[in-house]
């Protein structure tokens, strides 16, 4: 049994970890910080995890036990991670980050973005990117997984086939992507209200997000050619859900779309090819950590389109965290992921 | 492994069903029906379940291997399972009908409220209503068991604690009651679109709703006085979720409420009695087999005022008939059924 | 044309005003408040008034040239109008206070629920309660106005036909009620967000809520007798609308229900007494000043149940006082109040 | 005043001529027609129109006395109206169809689409598309106008500025876009039930849309250079609203992009450019005739980005239908439609 520590778990991602680790067999949480809500039940605050998690308080930061787990999650906001990833690494204790300290590999351009030094390059150096289709043998012995944004997971899966093939022009990459509210956190913020977002549909980040460099860095490494990427975030009156719509220029009209797609993912758990000519829905990954996608060629265009779907909050978040922990402590990968998406 | 068929997978019930399976140690479906879609593969038509029913294909009804079975759900109209039943349990399967055919004791209220004589009155009369909380030891060895229906099983648990102990006047209940859209089924009606439903809030039923009758026999069972019931169901625009509001006058005014509910469902695994002065929201319970109930005195008031919230696609409906199931095959009440709410 | 004040123009019903007045042929919004907002374009934080209010701008509310209006809405949180109040009808100027500093008669309740004095007690004697189908005389002459609450306005208005009839038990009321989610107002808290309120339905304010003594007062008001009832808020996931379902139990059983509320409400251009056996929507008044009502009999029970649908932002609030503005300076009561609801 | 007729009163575009054109001052309805409810009020069948249209009915088509109105609106599915405009337009009747009947100026463009033969090539030939910002003058003197699909308004408009000034490559262009439900009409369909398309992002029409040959033929209008176009209409969770997103290459990138938008719409009622910079939203035109549109060029690629919003049921319909009748009739363009935006 892994004892496993959550750091701020009073968030979505945080909650959506103690929901997915319930269905773990090989999982227990031992130790959930939050300063805000020290001293009370997750169930007080949660009513969702009664019965199942009605002895496990919030503590202190500074008083959890976190040394005597084995794994930390990092469900906090940019900046936590990395403040204390140095003591519990050195009290061999391996870390998933799901916040954004140890996603991009150039401390300079983390700086750029986040607004804030970064204080431990020389772990960030030795930190693998958790994106288990990419980089599963360097997480399996990673003692820092920085675990991916959701708007990366879906982009970045959806383009590589076509990049590693290099079956497109990577200098005209356009990822349209909308996701559902609860990709924005659990922050009373007034643009999230229910009154605000729903029965709505807008535009942000129109000025630049931090997910874009993300994306850049990854397909970059895919791409012998520079990567040239348009990212332009959405958000949709629905709770859950990333649909991220993809267009580059085909320079090898020839190829199979289809089957390169099938091939690259044959053997992947958590991804789905669907078949020819589908338009797949993001309630059909609803609560699970699969990502569908479906590859299309648009009559009288010379491009490419990918349409791929996740659960921003499961797979693009706490379901690969799972899935990276699996790996870093050899459990077959997809151990308690295995729950179908939720429909209707 | 306990092979199970499903007549009338296409509907809502029918795919939670499939849904809920999956996850079940000890059952699998081996054969489910459809004539509409018979030849197509169940994930074909509910892409969520692909990976994990890749092979399963509806069949004919009259072609389906269903007495192979040891326990078939009927998750059809009306009057489906009654015209099957005498054939199935004479071939040792056991049913769980999630449709009316088995719910009414009296033919002659099934007839009037159901327009449709009862094929199978003998059958009717061995049969047990399957709310475990009520019913529990009798549901063990039916060979029949029909299955609550949503609003009741929410109205009777609310309830019955109140009633059983003779706490209330029950000349004069009030169930005031909402449901989310997935209640009224997969069928394509336009007072269920999304341009209708979302962004609204209605009454209807208000000449009649067939679950008055259930009800009302589940409470008259329970109580020793005749009982009087306005049943007002309200659709909500929520995908899955039941919430009842009940009123009834206290004539035991000295009674401690909270207490006599947290004894009545003490060692039940689905019923949570939440702490005193809590509200509970639907989504505590999405996607679960939860029941969450909560009990108040509204301050200048001789009333009892009980909240009691439910999945209907759930403990509404398939969680339901499998918790029957664990009970007719004698394993643990809550195998299959652990997961807990999917929140946000 | 009249001038008009707004205090507090960045909430849900400030901005409702706004929306409402461009209608209006005989008034022009020439002053609008906000602290947090002054020197911004009202356009700029709501672009949905962009090329209708272009040139106004919020100021501070001690630099407003409220006193050149000739009516004054405040769209504030409770405290402010009573504060300004005594300035602004010492200049002459008419006031319109969509919060509760003039709804209760009795400072002594305001102040138990308010947690705050009242600071105007003779201004608060002077004022009237500003229900039109109640009290439409005294609001002709009024200087100070107290604009109902949004549930009251629902509640009283179901209730009043039965109450004033005589045809109740006002003993036994009960008022089910349930809000959409702008009805909390333009809040930044966690239990509004779009993640948290969706896909759910939940009770609040079990312990009791500002609304109750406020529908109290009117109710005992029309009452001979003294009035007891159970007050449950709900929200449910749309972004405007209030549904009330009332129940009282009837004294007078021969009384044709419907007959006595087509002539209650006869010559009342905002409420619509909808033929027997219908089931009101709040769709069916979005975005309209209209409040639609049905009246019932349960089968099987000696009660009288009211469905009663209004838009909380319109009737319920900024409509209302629009209303009540018309009154004040003898305009025809529905003008700038006649837009159609808005469906789908 | 102007006789108006509506042939198909009971879909979404019909009940939104009915809601619009009770606003506006010039215009009655005099006849509505619908085979199905014939006999019935339309406030029957529709409660938001009560008070409003209380005397009118739809007739049955071939009873409506539609040669006596001055004007007639088809809100009817395709193929309808050009089986009765002969008979009309000879009695001196002028016709707006809101289907596509006179959309498209090739009728061989026209069957392939939409399986059907054109029934009257002469009237096609003479019929003007219903675009104010680019037939305004055609359409005063228009007998017959084919007003625009939802999806060609947003996009047409969105494209335009950049194409009319040869900014950028046409053989490039993607139109990635939303739509809200109420845009598939009133069918009673499973895939547009509120338990399918809530909580849910789809894309559809991958294979090809029907709206797809009505942009391109606008475009290929405004350019001199074929054009090419991938478009990609997906589901969003939403009542009303499209939300274009629209890339092009950039051939000129020294254009000063926010300037050619406003001056292209300068002295449009119904465009408003929005300030450089601005993310617009689907509410911010909710019921409202306004289409508003940002332009952006994202950072680091070749790309003009344009985000145009607009309510698909009324500059996507009803709206721009009365647009084009006020040209037709010589009244000012905005008569009866300067209602603001709906918001929240």
């Amino acid at each position: 049994m892994i004892d496993v520590g959550i750091v701020g778990g009073t968030g979505y991602t945080g909650v959506e970890l103690l929901r997915l680790l319930a269905q773990h067999p090989q999982a227990r949480v031992s130790a959930i910080t939050s300063r805000k809500d020290a001293g009370t039940r997750v169930a007080d605050i949660f009513p969702s995890l009664r019965r199942r998690y009605d002895a496990l308080e919030f503590v202190e930061p500074d008083k959890a036990a976190l040394k005597d787990c084995r794994i930390v999650f990092f469900a906090t906001p940019h900046g936590v991670a990395m403040a204390q990833a140095r003591e519990l690494v050195g009290a061999g204790v391996r870390i998933v980050d799901l916040a954004a300290d140890f996603r991009l590999r150039d401390p300079a351009v983390f700086e750029r973005w986040y607004k804030m030094p970064h204080s431990c390059p020389d772990l960030l150096a030795e930190s693998v990117y958790g994106l288990p289709e990419v980089n599963r043998d360097a997480i399996r012995k990673a003692r820092i997984v920085g675990n991916p944004g959701c708007y990366p997971t879906a982009v970045q899966l959806g383009f590589l086939p076509l990049i590693e093939a290099g079956a497109v022009d990577t200098k005209h990459l356009i990822a349209d992507c909308k996701s559902g509210v609860s990709g924005a956190g659990r922050k009373a913020e007034v643009n999230l209200l229910f009154a605000e977002a729903s029965d709505n549909f807008a535009a942000y980040g129109v000025k630049g997000h931090r997910h874009h460099p993300e994306i850049v860095q990854g397909l970059a490494l895919a791409s012998k050619a520079p990567v040239s990427l348009a990212f332009t975030p959405h958000l949709t009156p629905a709770i859950r859900g990333i649909f991220a719509t993809l267009y580059a220029p085909l320079v090898k009209p020839e190829l199979d779309l289809q089957s390169l797609y099938e091939k690259r993912y044959a053997n992947e758990p958590f991804v789905d090819v669907m078949p020819a000519g589908s338009a797949p829905d993001t309630r059909s990954v609803r609560a699970s950590n699969m990502l569908r996608i479906a590859v299309h060629r648009p009559a009288g265009t010379d491009l490419a389109m990918v349409l791929a779907v996740e659960d921003n909050l499961v797979k693009g978040a706490a379901g690969q965290a799972i899935q990276n922990m699996n790996l870093m402590f050899g459990l077959p990968e997809a151990t308690g992921l295995e729950a179908l998406a939720v429909l209707p």
